[in-house]
């Protein structure tokens, strides 16, 4: 199959959209450099080993899937069905209520994240939103977007938010309602906050207006096949979740599910006659390749597949961790984790194996694609710097 | 160029990727439906013209362009260096004042939007938004997220601004500062409002504390080429610009441009430790692939390539008002606009080619993919449709 047997253009060059030859050289450049930065990558939480090459035929239309995908849409080039595919899918690994969930494809977690905060501030405006110091930069970002109030709780060495800290900072503040957003995975040290707990602290303090939101983007694509499984879904009392796509499934381009209680969304939609739908999401168009690639990915590797792709990361990871220790690193996991965290290297070896490094601590991220060799060359790679000096 | 051959999945399985065959055929369906559909496409405003398939290694890796294009990334896999020369590109054809300004690649022009309603709101926190009654739907949807008052101006027939509404609106609400959402290229009628009138107002008003933004969407990618040039751009007095990539210019993916000064953007930037760069951007990771996209467009049609293309478009758009006028259906169009306005068809025909309708208003948009034979075959569904009764 041709993938771009469609593509007519209308002028009579049989070659319209042909490269000058300086800028040949330069994406072939880039191709090379790419090459060899992805055989270091193993620092960032996003998985390499994917082939979607199946898909390239679907580049060569302007696929968009603007607004609601579960509603009908007049421009016909966009993949709703597929996309309701996969948030199912995902709505299922999160325990989502029966017939009560919606959700669509966004394009990463930042989008879910800002999805499932306008939701709380809709159902909560004079909420405050508490978060933990742990949690990723962008949610100060939005939570200046929306203009929302907030507290940043502390966190516990592990990475986890102090449920004391909450407990307290909540019982002074009883009238206002808390929106909790709760890291299921934090960026360095892949702690999850346990909600639970925090459901708990709630009950406890007699709160009942309240909203739960989960930034699962890291650890939503594999939180599910935990034994035992962390406390991050519906049923344990989120009632939004943003998961991300390219990390722990793997993609090459950005994106995620955002998944929420279906009453919760129904304030929010506006029915729109131009696209003949209604638009409950936050972009305008919206990426019609990515719910593809999703959909690829579940189906092709289906639940057993995954569930073998997280023991392997995680066997990988442990191995990572000993490897660690054996040469006198205190190098650490949360229980469960692929993420282990370190001292910082000396500059050399952050920069060579793209290491992201705050607080004097660094981390690798066990995603399906880092390899045991690739552990060991970067354990090599520390002993010599350290022999050698800073 | 095997696109594939770099990702190596760690397991044994030659073929981990591979879809079920249920799945295959369901994929297949949806490729012949989509032929089917896109060739019956000419009521969106999107081009169809492209070839990107040399593109495709690309898709092995897990680009992300998290963070400022402009700025250094710890994790390499990304393609700044090309979305900085796309950006510098459009900040040309936008006469961006030389040194001062600033951008990056959108997921379209939502976002674009988005990002200058949320700069507007950060220099001018007690501004009103003015935009008209015939702005795209989601700038109601944008103000509500960021929480910014608004008035809504009426709008002329051609569905321009009516500049007297505006500033008889403006003239009684002069102490607090306002923040014009001007639309180059409204969603039905592609009418723009013309900002050096608009500042002209302003002027008269003696309102020195103001904020122009212009949603491009529509008319950015070719706005440059058309003589008389309209009044869009920073030379014109524009504060920031949104321009859509995936419309003119076109692009399997949604995805766009967002423009400013330089000094505005500089209010809002945060330093972000684990990213390694300096994040103004609404999103947190972003999209690698799409500003590849727009690189090879920009290079492989080249400035020359780009005019004859609106040349061309501009002639299918003639073409296709004096065809719907040749059988008496008073069709009509503004100065120098690919959008074609005509009274709402029968719902059969506006089905078969996906017309969008609003308030008894259809329209057909003449990227540069559409043929004039396709409009013929629309013109003869008119007609026939118009003999067999409604």
């Amino acid at each position: 199959m041709n993938p771009v047997d469609f593509a007519m253009p209308k002028n009579s060059d049989p070659n319209p959209m042909v490269l000058p030859p300086d800028q040949q050289a330069q994406l072939h450049r880039f191709l090379e450099q790419l090459r060899h930065d992805a055989e270091l990558e193993i620092g960032y939480p996003v998985a390499f080993d994917f082939d979607y090459s199946a898909l390239t035929p679907f580049l060569s239309f302007s696929l968009n899937n603007a607004g609601d995908p579960f509603m009908p849409m007049t421009y016909l080039l966009n993949s709703h069905e597929f996309e309701q595919e996969v948030v199912a899918f995902f709505a299922g690994l999160a325990r989502a209520p029966q017939d009560n969930w919606w959700g669509y494809v966004t394009n990463g977690s930042t989008e879910g994240n800002l999805y499932g905060l306008y939701l709380a501030r809709e159902l909560l405006p004079r909420g405050i939103v508490y978060f933990s110091q742990e949690s990723h930069y962008s949610v100060g970002k939005n939570l200046h977007f929306l203009n929302m109030s907030h507290i940043m709780i502390r966190t516990q060495p592990n990475g986890e938010m102090d449920y004391e800290d909450l407990r307290e900072t909540l019982r002074i503040r009883r009238d206002a309602p808390p929106i909790i957003f709760a890291n299921i995975g934090t960026t360095m040290k892949e702690a999850r906050d346990d909600i639970r707990v925090i459901r708990g602290i709630l009950d406890d303090l007699a709160i009942e207006n309240r909203y739960i939101h989960c930034d699962a983007a890291l650890c939503g694509g594999y939180a599910a096949f935990l034994d035992p499984r962390p406390a991050w879904d519906f049923e344990d009392g989120a009632d939004s979740i943003a998961i991300s796509g390219h990390k722990f499934i793997g993609a090459p381009i950005p994106c995620g599910i955002a998944l929420a209680r279906r009453g919760h969304v129904d304030r929010i939609g506006h029915s729109v006659a131009y696209i003949g739908s209604v638009d409950t999401t936050i972009s305008g168009s919206r990426n019609g390749f990515t719910p593809l690639l999703l959909w690829y990915a579940i189906h092709s590797l289906g639940l057993e597949g995954m569930r073998r792709r997280v023991d392997d990361s995680l066997e990988v990871a442990a191995y990572a961790e000993q490897r660690f220790k054996d040469i006198g690193i205190a190098a650490w996991r949360n229980p469960q984790a692929l993420t282990v965290v370190f001292p910082q290297p000396p500059e050399a070896v952050c920069h060579k194996w793209q290491l992201a490094t705050a607080n004097g601590l660094s981390h690798i991220i066990c995603m399906p694609h880092v390899r045991r060799e690739q552990i060991d060359r970067l354990i090599g790679d520390i002993v010599q710097a350290g022999e050698t000096g800073p």
